[in-house]
């Protein structure tokens, strides 16, 4: 059987993917801003996760527009999910303001990719539901100002993020090879051709916080 | 000192206290989410999760707007209202579910007729703020259907919305005692007046729901 027909609808499962990430992201910013020190950090996550939740509606939306059962849709990808956000949790505010930073810039990377090799509504709904709205700016002012503040806690974000891109690529190779039909959106290249340019643009968006990869 | 005397902005106090209300209204009910067993319960209360952040921000601009800083105008209220929210974590999502029901009932009587008292635009921002956008269809919906499904949930809500009712006046006491200026806003009859109008309105949200008082 060929990758084009493990699945009839790549799309469906793109958007299933994304719309289990955006769900679990709401919950887990919701829970880094309930534990944020400073009322600013509970405000700046809180924000986040919000944004996640209503990037969550607009995919599960566009799932109920193609047929399918949102909650049928994201099931498959809960566990993987789950299981990256337990391995991943921030010590502290600015631990989870680099986990946003990095984990949502090599999404976009990603999915960016993989949708424009759909179509280009759905690549304009990815760009959308991934982008930051201006999170990024936002995100490397603080991650940045923190840095530069206190160079023990630059070298721990150094360390944490390092960390991040490790699970975060690990997680994208377990839920392509257990659900085939995303391959058919990395193009003929293959998926292992995309890590290359995801890891250079992440070591981009880190010398941005100034924080040597 | 009269009570008049006690603060220069009963308004100031009031929004601080609703953005305080929202925000840790955010934090608990995206707990509640994560903690959902069913697909449909996570969205149900992601979603009031999200619209008690976004009623935060409201009202942290329009603090703003005041000259008021508002971490500062919250700070007074996060121990009472972690003490809450401490008292009253919800067992599961038709828990969750209820106390979202009672507490934004109540907290909009009380708020609307304190709002109503100092000016007609902020009599708007607290409708804005606190009436339900929808959601209280939703969750009598909810709600009435698990409780005719099961006569012991049925009979659970019950005592639990009994325990809410009484954790959330004796949490308004404690407020409006620890801060005066607050009690400028019941009007001539005070505090104690409102009491019974908001208990009286209890009764019948409850009557909807099919949950006798």
């Amino acid at each position: 059987m060929k990758p084009s027909q493990a699945g009839p609808d790549p799309l469906g499962e793109l958007f299933g993917l994304l719309a289990c990430i955006r769900l679990a992201a709401f919950e887990e910013r919701a829970g880094d801003a309930a534990h944020a020190g400073s009322y600013e950090d509970r405000v700046v996550l809180g924000g986040l996760a919000a944004g996640a939740f209503q990037q969550f509606e607009r995919l599960r939306d566009r799932l109920v527009e193609l047929g399918r059962d949102p909650g049928e849709a994201i099931a498959p990808y809960r566990g993987p999910l789950a299981e990256y956000h337990r391995r991943t949790r921030p010590a502290d505010s600015a631990e989870a303001l680099a986990k946003v930073y990095v984990a949502d810039g090599v999404l976009a990377d990603f999915y960016m990719d993989s949708a424009g090799r759909v179509d280009e509504a759905a690549r304009e709904l990815v760009r959308d539901s991934l982008a930051d709205s201006g999170h990024a700016e936002l995100l490397t002012a603080r991650i940045r100002a923190a840095a530069e503040a206190d160079s023990r806690l630059a070298a721990r974000l150094g360390l944490w993020t390092r960390r991040l891109i490790g699970e975060v690529l690990s997680q994208v190779h377990a839920v392509v090879a257990a659900r085939p039909v995303l391959a058919e959106l990395a193009g003929p290249e293959g998926v292992e051709a995309m890590f290359g340019q995801v890891i250079d643009r992440h070591a981009a968006r880190m010398r941005e916080i100034d924080i040597a990869e």
